[in-house]
């Protein structure tokens, strides 16, 4: 009898989805399920992109071209030379459909099978699913929540550098921490990257999430330090609030990397052409769309926290700097333990909460156990009801 | 230095798309380019699903689910369920982004890296890339023009089989020879795939396009006898003219298939929604407009070969019995540096062609060289006239 691979086996389940069954039953049964589990936003998206659908006039919907849609890359440089990065021309941008295959293209590029690319745990669970389908190993260095999952020093780093290490992966504003690496940290990283002739991914889908007046040091400010081993990948689903486009793009100035990662993708032919005629309508979307936001994000985020606060037994970081999760300790032995409770036992009025067991975030098995990521992707009154409904499942939970 | 990955190398260039640099020169100094090298139709989507964007009233653009959107999975279902085969249900259909990524996610899915899965070439070239990417061996067994492409007999079949091998992969009906495997290819197919344990992928993308009378013998009609080893790759491309809406689907009643390609799935979240949702109104589509679309290519099938067999030193297969596309011998000796005089240098009336060369199709090196690709995707006028710029192309070309 014939057998799947095996490497089918080793695809992780989404620990942002995994638990989607048990909250489509109680929806079925007609409980109300605040959604804090996946980085899915309330934002609207922009009229003006919308307006590209109501304005539609072709026909067929044909192929776009493999690099992108060219009045798209247009926009997407505009957008980053708006950011100061002047030196960018579109041929240092692949399209891609959703950041996941910007992030899963970079992979493939900078490492063969079982070669190894640094992370910081807890990470962007699906990491651990483009390495596996790209055969990667990753490395995970910890972060830890007393402080504020910022990076560790040098030292600790580079220890865990060996003869197959290709790459480092970052993600500022963080998923899901919230953290926003210092331009001390970029400078490290860069540092690093540069001595040991390592690749250095840049994952910046939350770059405009910034909080308390700070802002992201981009690795595109190292660009030219680096052009060979700088990718910076890239999403517009959060800048606004198009998850379900399916739109990103992978940006580095190594000719190499590009012209391989458009081989890639031709294979694929191209990126939806619908979804990108709307998003290349991102350069008449006005600035305060962006500062409007971010200032929701944050006043969330303060809500968020003032809540969380006044729950007995948390275990809270700092405020994140930016994006718009949070990784929390809650006073449980297993967190998805008790996330599953939440969905199919736990009712106060007819509504509960749905949350990412963060056990999934990490690479190494033991840490993360007691933990969930938090998206504060709701608005204010969500929240705060939320974090009610956390606070009495926590106490249902404890007498069980 | 830091280098890329091999593999990244391999990944070869389309050869449907890697004369694009030259068209696009060509276009730029005013010349009109017929292109019959990409299956890229002219046919009109349906405008049933075009409105689905004129009335379009979601904001934000969320997320889909992961399998795809439940109203645009019951309408696969339900088109499927015409077709005959009612055994189908929902939790059969993994919902891709293209037929690409469904071909993609079944090669990872039943291979382990270097495992082998045979297929016949030529084959469609973007099956090299997939093969690439998920570090899939493609063995490759040769179809002849003289025999229109069938299938050789068993023995020769079987031979190629290997303790590696895990697959076969055919398309029917073919891109890139427009070939329909008889009932009695298929079975002997089955047959094989059974006595030796091995999945049998189909791609069915063109399933609608059979002409003369004939139609399509699907794996789906043997999907009750082989449910372990059977998958259908299929896609909405073609049949609706929705290149650019990047759907298509896994369809599979192996219970372990199902779940790891979600969990592939869920890594990369979702797919496009807004052409999942214009997509579903495929249940709306009046059954005449796929007839008239076969019939339109039907009559620029014959159109086609009455033009190319006036043409001195061609070397033509039986008339192709589906799809849209025929592998033709051309009287050179070398027909991509054919394809690239005829964008870069030849002009007739300032307009030429372009054409696919077809050595890209072949897994083995020396194969196809003085072949081509004709996808006959434009009306019969600009067929007409691309055969008679072909022609003349051809004279020129020998006397240079």
């Amino acid at each position: 009898m014939t057998t799947l691979s095996k490497r089918l086996t080793n695809v992780p389940a989404s620990p942002i989805r995994k638990l989607v069954p048990f909250a489509t039953q109680a929806k079925k049964d007609g409980v109300k399920v605040y959604h804090l589990n996946i980085g899915d936003p309330d934002i609207k998206t922009p009229e003006v992109m919308l307006e590209a659908l109501k304005e539609w006039d072709r026909n067929p919907i044909g192929y776009d071209q493999s690099q992108g849609n060219p009045t798209f890359l247009q926009s997407l440089l505009s957008y980053y030379h708006t950011l100061g990065f002047s030196f960018l021309e579109t041929k240092h941008i692949q399209v891609t459909t959703g950041g996941s295959e910007a992030i899963s293209m970079a992979m493939f590029a900078t490492c063969n099978p079982s070669d190894e690319m640094i992370v910081f745990e807890p990470f962007y669970a699906n990491y651990n699913s483009y390495a596996v389908v790209n055969g990667v190993t990753l490395v995970p260095i910890l972060t830890t929540i007393e402080k504020g999952f910022h990076l560790p020093n040098r030292e600790t780093i580079e220890k865990t550098i060996t003869k197959k290490t290709k790459a480092i992966l970052i993600c500022t504003p963080n998923n899901p921490t919230g953290t926003v690496y210092t331009k001390k940290e970029m400078d490290m990283l860069v540092s690093i990257a540069k001595d040991h002739g390592l690749f250095l991914l840049s994952d910046e889908v939350y770059r405009e999430f910034c909080y308390d007046g700070k802002s992201q040091v981009s690795l595109f400010s190292y660009m030219q330090e680096i052009p060979e081993l700088a990718i910076v990948l890239d999403s517009l689903s959060k800048r606004y609030s198009l998850c379900g486009a399916r739109l990103g793009c992978l940006v580095s100035r190594n000719e190499a990397v590009m012209a391989g990662v458009l081989r890639i993708a031709q294979g694929r032919l191209s990126s939806g052409l619908i979804d990108q005629v709307m998003a290349a309508r991102l350069t008449d979307v006005p600035l305060s769309y962006t500062k409007d936001v971010q200032k929701e994000y944050q006043s969330r985020r303060d809500v968020l926290f003032a809540g969380l606060q006044n729950i007995p037994g948390m275990i809270l970081p700092p405020k994140p700097e930016g994006a718009f999760y949070a990784i929390v300790g809650l006073p449980v032995a297993d967190a998805e333990d008790f996330c599953t409770f939440l969905l199919t036992t736990f009712r106060d009025h007819n509504e509960t909460v749905m949350l990412a067991p963060a056990a999934g975030f990490y690479g190494t098995k033991q840490y993360g156990k007691n933990e969930v990521r938090i998206a504060y992707v709701l608005n204010s009154d969500a929240i705060r009801r939320s974090v009610e409904i956390l606070q009495k499942a926590l106490e249902a939970y404890k007498k069980k």
